[in-house]
């Protein structure tokens, strides 16, 4: 009897042993196929030539709508289609900032105007500078100084955060609520040093945020930043041109592009995967978010070249806006709502497509253990972590339905460099950094629609 | 008795807690330091700039030297000085391959003279091409076929490898011994696809190792190797002209570079870091390895900064010659011989400036365990594993006297993107990645200095 229970043990363990080993072999399949096929690079490629400046409301955002559409129907889709919304929107059609010296050339910087900062007059806003280095300095300051003004937030990328996310975070309050600030205390424009940790001269632009008192908000770029205040140091009452011209619009009709492939035991269940196509006026946007979007749609054709029979629905949603309004992620969630949808999980690459290095997992930490375990599987390739941590902008919204959010997390190192800069161009795509990234987002799709989050 | 006992124990645990707190906050310090301070980057630009094609007996290899001879001085080393030793070396002027139809004009192809090819008559030599896969079909083809012929070695990287390291490993026979294999069976020259996943226009160079019989050796670029591949299948019978011009030079006066910070309570144990200065004639050697070269020199500044009382001496060896003959590793071995000086341990840096992944240690298991402990401290920083492994080709001979050896290892995604081509220039360089390799050495060898490795 003894022997017999160590006998069945024993073939249990084989069992499982093997079946480890067979799940090696087949995730390393999913690599190879990933590390010899090139779709998705000429996808990106396609995306940051012919489309870029993809931001809401653009006719190139629609062309790159229309371009992964049909990549997804002759990738052999179940389903493919838009989702259709209305949201307000904003564009820029040009901007600039000059230093005006009391004696001298006016020099003009590299800059680019924030979203969603109103215009000002053909002429421009010409006004005095004060450099400040945070929010709570223009309090301090106050009406009294700040008032008739340019405001120049100035404070520079702290460089000793090892995690550049955590470097942003702590810089981009000047960007996300400087101008806002300074309106309330009677500025009259705002200039903010790009959010970034590279000394070049592309402006890195971005949303900011307004009450009902909006000013023309702009960035410029790091050396300029470093130039401008200088100027200051050297001549306190140089004044400043500030120029934007830009438009609100209220309402504009635009999609997200939705491809599925159906499950064959749990089709109603959903694990939604995806990203966001639009990118700001001034970037190709091949990092933010053009990767995303080519590497979480691989993961269709993998699924067929691999003939993998998914127990669930495995659905592509790639958002429109993550950049100005997130009003795609929000659409989704309406959309899910209505429908009465299940989603299982949802996956989000937002981080541009280094080497591979993580994913984080917001959920009950019973959900985060369970795929955590699959980590073993992509340590090979990088996978050094599967952690509680940050979903995503645009799957954001579905927390509200308790739905286990996930992000693919990559080696940050480079991202700001480029991170909605005119310098995010698709030269700067390493073409193995983004296979890796399909054949992890790949394969922890596999393991967690094989294996379930239960 | 027994609450003493537990008194005691709880204070030593405190202590111990608190040593490895004070220790983190020292580490930390020494990245603030690495992330905030930029010496180190430009002197890889200078090296760049002033400097490129540093190979072995050329002018640039020296004022190289020289440059980081002076940066030694004014950094505060103990002692500074260039260790003198003559050795063969090899120079290339020129070369070219053109395919020449049938029918047609001439195609001239990317590419530079594998080192170190003899040279071809003025005029090029011109024959049919063999194309084959490895070395075994050049056996199996045998004399009656190649004789005569140019072969033409084109079997593609691997990029199945997830290491690239590995899919070097697996591809670089063609080159290192394409050649030597090709003449034997009486080849007159050898072609080389450029060993690199990369699919570009950028030959990459290297060494081939030759018998008595040496015969014109040339690497062409992946995307050429794809193009000569296609006209070969369309007129089998298409000839090639291969033409170099290079010189053996029987013997040269070359050095190391030595600088160092003597040890305060050991300083006969010498801790030895460096790397290599020298770089193929073609190349700016930004990653390989004059981000080696940078980075492991910035620990003299770091330890002079943050005023590190070392107790053995920290030697760093500038090494000339890894690419050609790999004779400055073997005369440091013979200094080190004559001088009966006791080497503590060496590490070496020589993958490039990218993030930073691991350290791998080549000694007995012990050591390699002690070094491993260290690695808690490294973590945040990006190091996941410290485990046994390579040691590295310039500190290699020190093996003969038992020393323990290290490797920096990076992420190695990009790194044969550059690797011994012209693509290898400093703009390739990310300052995080290079300071963060420059806070990982430092730290480890500050760990090893005062902690031990027995």
């Amino acid at each position: 009897m003894k022997y017999r229970y160590i006998f069945v043990l024993l073939v249990l363990m084989t069992n499982l042993v093997s079946a480890q080993e067979d799940e090696s072999v087949f995730i390393k399949k999913i690599f190879d196929n990933a590390l010899t096929n090139q779709q998705a690079y000429h996808n990106l490629e396609y995306l940051c030539t012919n489309a870029p400046g993809r931001l809401l409301g653009t006719e190139n955002s629609l062309a790159a709508l229309e371009y992964m559409k049909q990549y997804f129907e002759k990738t052999g889709a179940d389903s493919v289609f838009l989702q259709e919304f209305r949201t307000p929107a904003w564009k820029c059609d040009s901007s600039s900032v000059f230093i005006l010296p009391a004696s001298g050339k006016a020099i003009r910087l590299h800059s680019d105007a924030l979203g969603p900062s109103p215009s000002t007059p053909a002429e421009g806003i010409m006004a005095e500078v004060i450099e400040v280095k945070s929010l709570a300095e223009v309090e301090k300051l106050g009406k009294e100084v700040i008032s008739g003004k340019i405001v120049f937030f100035n404070r520079k990328w702290d460089p000793t955060f090892v995690r550049t996310f955590e470097g942003y975070g702590d810089a981009v309050d000047q960007r996300a609520h400087g101008p806002e600030k300074a309106a309330e205390y009677g500025a009259i424009a705002a200039i903010v040093r790009s959010v970034t940790n590279s000394q070049d001269y592309f402006p890195h632009t971005g949303s900011t945020r307004f009450n009902d008192q909006k000013i023309p908000a702009i960035a410029i770029s790091t050396l300029d930043a470093d130039l401008l205040s200088e100027t200051l140091i050297q001549e306190p009452k140089t004044r400043v041109n500030v120029f934007v011209k830009a438009e609100d619009i209220p309402e504009t009709t635009t999609f997200n592009l939705i491809a599925e492939i159906k499950g064959n035991e749990k089709p109603e269940e959903i694990i939604v995967i995806g990203s966001h196509i639009d990118a700001w006026f001034n970037t190709a946007g091949a990092h933010d978010d053009g990767a995303g979007v080519v590497m979480t749609s691989d993961v269709l054709r993998l699924f067929r070249e691999l003939n993998i029979k998914n127990k669930r629905t495995i659905r592509i949603v790639i958002y429109m806006d993550e950049e100005l309004y997130q009003s795609g992620g929000k659409a989704y969630l309406n959309y899910v709502k209505e429908k009465a949808e299940k989603q299982y999980l949802a996956l989000e690459s937002d981080g541009g497509a280094f080497t591979p290095s993580m994913f984080t997992v917001d959920a009950q930490i019973q959900v985060v253990e369970r795929i955590s375990r699959f980590q073993k599987y992509l340590e090979p390739y990088g996978i050094d972590k599967i952690k509680a941590g940050w979903g995503g902008v645009d799957i954001g919204p579905l927390k509200e339905i308790n739905v286990p959010l996930m992000s693919y997390g990559t080696d940050s190192q480079r991202y700001f460099d480029m991170h909605h800069s005119a310098n995010d161009t698709f030269d700067k795509i390493n073409l193995r950094e983004l296979q890796l990234g399909i054949g992890c987002i790949t394969s922890i799709i596999y393991l967690i629609d094989k294996y379930g989050i239960e």
